[in-house]
């Protein structure tokens, strides 16, 4: 298959990877809302032109505005690689099932652990698991598309 | 219209897109000249091998340096998932006067926001607005793009 | 020559961008891996829920882990804008010869930075100067890119 087919919504796995991608990229956003309501709530502001009142003053170490910022600088270092990798890896042609199955791996695995990290905190081995299953399957997909290129 | 016709320098919405992205490159770029510029200024160095005496100490909580390494993160957060969205939305083949001013929007918008936040401090709500522009312009392409893909 | 040969494992510049995309990928995941290996050394641990002993708490200010954490986010604002605007570059269709040293420039030194920041620290200028070909090359693209589009 040349490009044409490949970067085209009749083409599954670009479809999938599109579909992903759309929906992680909409989940990193709410990061930044979820930053901002934990940020009114604790009346945590990092710069002196955001304190409301003049009572405030500037604050860096609130713990629930911590663990989103954490949560969401995780999705940057995570997702923003497998944007780039799942595009070149669709263009290998790899198999359907395969690729498929791969790309909804990441999606979902990277909704849980922003929910079990920053929306309602679960135990150990919740979160490592949720980002292991996404790291190893864009690592996967890195060795494929070096091998293909190679 | 196929990816031929949609990844095309003749294309306009592509041609913005590629426009707009380049500048969105070097204007993050910037940020990592302006935190330099801060650094030698305010003699704050975050690592034992970059201080320029042996009178200094390393220090990681100077405002103005904290200040641009803020715009630059917020700019990680926004202006990536804006690259791999752009591109995605490009080829669900858009409006071309909605995704020109969708690009623009987004472009203009993060360097407004650049400007308010880290060159010169700006009272609110400047800088939320410029925030919400770009934020809301990417989230809408997302959406378009998950619908095209679902 | 239209994007049907650019982006095609057999143009060489498409070929060589996808190969130094796939390492630096990687490369970055092991920004992770020694993250967490120089938390598990110094039990220095960011969440409640990672504390492997009750007789542990939270701690934020490890410098080995803090070294590597800059390290990692050097990477998301120079490596992350460099995916994409490569993939832009290459469908410029510049020259064989300046784009693929261009990303072997950009991989090698990105490399090159991990290893003197994070791994073994050498004396600078030896980070700043793998920081900059990195930097040059890859606002040398993105110039490019502009121009291309203007």
């Amino acid at each position: 298959m040349a490009v044409v087919e490949l970067l085209n919504l009749n083409n599954v796995v670009f479809r999938t990877y599109v579909f992903w991608t759309g929906v992680l990229v909409l989940k990193m956003f709410a990061m930044s809302a979820l930053t901002a309501v934990k940020r009114f709530k604790t009346k945590t502001f990092a710069n002196p032109e955001d304190l409301m009142s003049p009572k405030l003053k500037v604050k860096f170490d609130d713990p629930d505005v911590e663990r989103v910022r954490r949560a969401h600088r995780n999705d940057l270092e995570n997702i923003l690689p497998f944007f780039i990798i799942g595009l070149l890896y669709t263009l290998t042609n790899p198999s359907t099932f395969l690729a498929v199955n791969l790309f909804r791996a990441v999606g979902i695995s990277r909704i849980v652990h922003t929910l079990v990290y920053a929306v309602v905190v679960v135990p150990q081995p919740a979160r490592a698991l949720a980002f292991f299953v996404a790291l190893g399957s864009t690592a996967y997909m890195a060795l494929q598309v070096v091998a293909a290129a190679f």
